[in-house]
């Protein structure tokens, strides 16, 4: 099957122009790939232009890999041209079950079965997208965070169909092509990014409806509050860095009673002693090699880096 | 009552030599105050000038204010003495009540009171804080998330025994002293951000219990997903934004079906109409006069910061 190597890839083909299906081509484009978007109406076109001139400022702005240019960029209206060269393809048209059914239908007859169909979906199961195609083994989700090309995660997920090779070979392609691709280990609702952020919002919509707190007070607890370590560490390797010396053991066994009182609508689960030793071994296991003092030096000196980069957008 | 105004005081006390005290000193000093810090014990002063120097390597670099020094700063022992030409006070003694009880009863009777005192608590209420306070009247809760030097919330509620005068007093100095005061509409468990932050703790511990992600697989889901956002715009402002010209009406109106999904363990609230306007009236009176292109300007702009700060900290 894939008779390519994830290196050897230089033409990219992205189906569909929204913010996306553009966001994608401008991420591509600046990593110094080929890249044709496909445009369900040429209409889409004007927008899609201004999505690219935007990002492309950004992106000079972080830094474009050798070669990079709008110059590399095609786009039709004709999907058979538009993938005719494709050596991978990120689909990202509208979340309808059946448009995407019929789309990976009439790709799976007529793009050559090597080929990898990634597809940006956020919600729809690659088991569903694949059943009326032919060739779904080349066929696997890999779901971006808007905009694609200033946040670098792609959640991926085979369907039934999809081969491992194809997983495998897409976790790899990401990883050349600038991305942080992550392959999760079930397919669930939201898949992990989503359900963690839909934790927060769901949970700010409480108490706003309960008049606990203004919108705005909800924002401000955040940006001035935990937002900024976010933006360094997951929640894992903060409580980890927070329980000082003895790290995430220190903070489940001392604040694991927590877990029982009513600080947020969301249940905890039973801190079993299988659950705590996960926590625990994976914090050790991912920080591997970093003690204390240099994690908390790492997560001192981003935040640093954040308060001036906040001081300088007031002071504009 | 307090007959100094916010911005003439220069004197600070700060009980309290843990993490949050000493980090409350370290930030008071370096907005210019003459701080004297109290310690319970003596042998508390190694890990106390320990932090104070980590915390002015960062805080020399963001940029100190005019007068600020370690100069500055002056500790005992002995409460009286810690207390006696106090004009503030930010205790932040361990969270056990009957020790906040019988401190807030020692200062109510030797501490002028005129002088605010301020728990940095993050659970217990400040009505039973003061229970057994003479002088109620001048005692708040101010939260501040860590650390307290380089995070600017504090969360702030009075007890039922303190006037509306020493709330309205303590956010204006907060202000003054650099600090980002929140006052909270009614007291609940967590107050606002811990809430937030709980519910995507539970979720992520929900996920590694259920075999869903691995410690990993949550943490990068969140730095290279939705946390960078969160350091520069709350959760509401997100979708204001995501929503494009049709801000958070438009997501509401489109993506509230969303919230009947299982995307989280917790579960969402009735999408009242009422729910819907105060969400939508939130987010315009929060981002007055800033349209979509400013907005998403200002988180793009941010986004490129962050990209390049974390990209100087992987060539280091």
């Amino acid at each position: 099957m894939l008779n390519q190597t994830p290196d050897a890839v230089r033409r990219i083909t992205c189906i569909g122009a929204g913010p996306i299906g553009g966001g994608w081509a401008a991420h591509f484009l600046a990593q110094g790939y080929q890249v044709t978007s496909y445009l369900h109406d040429a209409a889409e076109y004007d927008g899609l232009m201004r999505l690219l001139e935007t990002a492309w400022t950004s992106l000079e702005s972080i830094g474009l890999a050798a070669g990079a240019s709008l110059d590399n960029f095609n786009w039709t209206s004709d999907l058979a041209e538009a993938t005719e060269k494709a050596e991978f393809i990120q689909e990202s048209i509208p979340e309808v079950l059946p448009l995407k059914q019929a789309l990976y239908k009439t790709l799976g007859d007529s793009v050559d079965a090597n080929v990898v169909i990634a597809s940006s979906t956020s919600g729809l199961s690659m088991t569903d997208i694949q059943a009326d195609c032919a060739t779904p083994a080349r066929t696997v989700v890999a779901h971006p965070f808007n905009p694609p090309y200033l946040l670098p995660l792609v959640e991926m997920i085979g369907g039934e169909k999809t081969s491992a090779h194809t997983v495998e070979w897409t976790e790899q392609f990401y990883k050349i092509a600038g991305k942080a691709p992550l392959v999760m280990k079930k397919e669930i609702p939201g898949f992990i990014a989503t359900r963690l952020q839909e934790a927060i919002w769901r949970e700010a919509l409480h108490m706003v409806a309960n008049g606990e707190a203004s919108v705005e007070q909800i924002d401000q607890a955040v940006v001035n509050g935990p937002g900024p370590r976010w933006a360094l560490m997951g929640p894992c390797e903060i409580f980890h860095v927070g329980g000082g010396e003895g790290g995430m053991a220190y903070c489940l066994d001392q604040f694991g009673p927590a877990l029982k009182l009513p600080w947020t609508r969301l249940e905890a689960p039973e801190l079993t002693d299988e659950l705590r030793n996960a926590m625990v071994d994976g914090c050790v296991e991912m920080t591997a090699g970093q003690d204390f003092a240099s994690l908390s030096r790492k997560m001192n000196d981003g935040l640093v880096e954040i308060a001036k980069m906040k001081r300088r957008a007031k002071d504009q």
